[in-house]
């Protein structure tokens, strides 16, 4: 026979205890405020959606989706991610809308996790769409806001690499060809941030010396501003230099939102092996040792659901961000009205007149408290209008 | 070949747009602050669950569950409900706590849906959960929370009907024995709210004219508290006259608390076939064709987490909250500031100077918008800094 699991939860599904959740809400709360202020709508999609219509195209490998049948034998996922519904949403209820849409979000995604291995096989994200805009001044705003939503939560210390992947590819395409199996085994590596693996793979080319040379300079362009000129000169072709010029006017809006301080520029950033389709970004907070924060334009994905428009957009790891914030303070303010049953009807009044200051007032009826002294100490202040307590005579 | 689905949904699978999400915000925000003012603390709790763990305990009909199974070869459900996982949490985690526990939670449980009847498979539920209190002071509490939550949303026309358990079942084993089936037969019209059924069922009974009179009787015990005396001179034992009891003191709890006007009491109220162990409750607005909360106290799901403790709480589904408040105002208040190449800097300061002033406003670039006047007229107000918008010059 089994053993009952009693306590236990599947892989990687996590409680949110009382302090962990006053954190989320606190940072959830000053994200959306920014997020609404920059003129945002929030909507939400339903937590199981159809495998055809967004779990094929969205950003997360088919492995990691979490999968269940149907009575009628459709495959449905849990969704990993809130882009793709809401360019379900965008492409028919709201297709009539005016655009530019800007759309945002906050709830629940999941990922399978094949071993117990820390990772979260749910986690919370809250995001933003910027949808039908596809100029720099659309993908200035969407990390603008980025920026001030994390700075608006007391975050400070943390970065944002923008890259393009217009570069990248463009830059492949030119010196390795039609060979795609090299290109895809070099932009694996990039996007598992392998850079050793990437070098190997470089070297072991039957290749001329000088392709060579310039895919190991692809690796080191990355910085500030100054890199812009470089990766010019390093410049393959064409859409490479389209690229280049993008960052550059993405940069110069940026410093006109102020937050260029926080901007790194990395052209070797792959998020995705073929989801983004132009500029792409992270953000990463120190000490925190997983991604907080990723986005980019992602122009192919509205056109999949008969949608010709194009779109940008970010989504923050809540919890990670909780975590960078690591604000200890776990002062628990509320206080107690101890009541007996002579007393319990003035205690109502004087919970209420409490509350209305302000206060959150528990009442509590002294002979269902198993340990009175244990239970005051957990609270800021307790009123006791029990006999014993002297307060009612 | 099949047709890919593009825009469908699971079924009773919904999307939640701008309009209804503001609404449902601020109703939950609504509920939340007031329990928050009574000291309780939110937690949440995975989206799934092992079914061993919370599926079998919970107060959901198993076939309404949607399971699916782990590569482990164990079947996890999604959450039907948060009671059982906040049980479970309550008696692991936080046994070290303070009791009583005041536990509070918001969030999405699931009921799969045999077919398309307009029910949802998935809905939100803002509830709580006071562990440890075995009083009617626990159970008036949880009442006159749930009624100041929902008068703090704006509703104000609606009801809670009381019953109790204790009534009902010690009425039918005093008349029943052990018929066991006559029982649950009878048990199940109630449940079901199907009088005429159980009329029908009482009269086909092989028993004798009292006993049948006295099981019609039991339909009548409805009203405010003038059904007290009524409901004494029917009891059949003392467990009868104990549940009696439990109700006229929770009934004058409730008038300390101020709220008995949105109060009935319903002596064959049966919310649930075995869960509810004493109290139990359900509210109704009217117009809403459905249930718009209930709870009661369940005094056997602890002690199932080997946690000795009595238990009580209410749920509210919050969509239906959402639809009986039925509030129209749909007034977009989002501002505008629309610029161009050489405006956009200057759009920046402006929108920021808006925003501080509480204004939600987005900032657009004028050559991504298709058509400026329908977009102008979905919004509050626009400052136009374009060269066109003449501001500029």
């Amino acid at each position: 026979m089994v053993k009952r699991l009693m306590f236990e939860k599947p892989l990687g599904m996590r409680d949110t205890l009382p302090f962990f959740y006053k954190q989320k809400s606190k940072a959830r709360r000053n994200l959306s405020e920014t997020i609404l202020s920059y003129g945002y709508s929030f909507m939400d999609t339903p937590i199981m959606e159809y495998h055809d219509t967004v779990g094929q195209v969205s950003a997360t490998l088919d492995q990691q989706l979490f999968k269940l049948l149907d009575q009628q034998g459709h495959t449905l996922v849990l969704r990993p991610d809130l882009t793709a519904p809401i360019a379900r949403v965008a492409a028919s209820q709201l297709k009539n809308s005016e655009f530019p849409l800007r759309l945002a979000y906050d709830g629940p995604v999941f990922r399978a996790q094949q071993a117990e291995g820390g990772k979260p096989a749910q986690f919370e994200q809250v995001g933003t769409e910027l949808i039908g805009d596809h100029s720099s001044y659309g993908d200035a705003e969407v990390i603008a806001l980025l920026v001030e939503s994390l700075k608006q939560t007391g975050l400070d210390d943390f970065v944002i690499t923008v890259g393009h992947i217009g570069y990248v590819k463009a830059f492949f395409n030119d010196l390795l060809g039609d060979d795609q199996e090299t290109i895809d085994e070099l932009l694996n590596y990039l996007y598992r941030k392998n850079y050793v693996g990437y070098k190997e793979a470089v070297k072991s080319l039957d290749a001329p010396g000088d392709k060579k040379k310039s895919l190991l300079q692809l690796l080191t362009l990355k910085g500030g501003e100054e890199i812009f000129e470089y990766s010019r000169s390093l410049a393959r072709n064409q859409s490479c230099m389209q690229a280049v010029n993008e960052l550059k006017q993405l940069h110069r809006l940026l410093e006109q939102y102020g937050v260029q301080q926080y901007i790194q520029f990395d052209l070797n950033l792959i998020s995705h092996m073929d989801y983004y389709t132009g500029v792409l970004f992270e953000g990463y907070a120190p000490h925190l040792g997983a991604m907080l924060c990723n986005g980019g334009r992602y122009d192919t994905l509205l056109p999949s659901f008969q949608l010709n428009a194009s779109a940008t957009g970010f989504a923050i790891h809540l919890e990670r961000l909780v975590e960078a914030l690591n604000d200890q303070e776990d002062e628990d303010e509320r206080m107690a009205v101890i009541v007996d049953d002579e007393t319990h009807s003035l205690g109502i009044k004087e919970a209420k007149k409490y509350r209305q200051e302000g206060y959150a007032v528990l009442l509590q009826h002294v002979d269902q408290i198993p340990d009175i002294q244990a239970f005051q100490q957990e609270l800021s202040q307790t009123v006791d209008l029990t006999k014993k307590g002297g307060k009612s005579e």
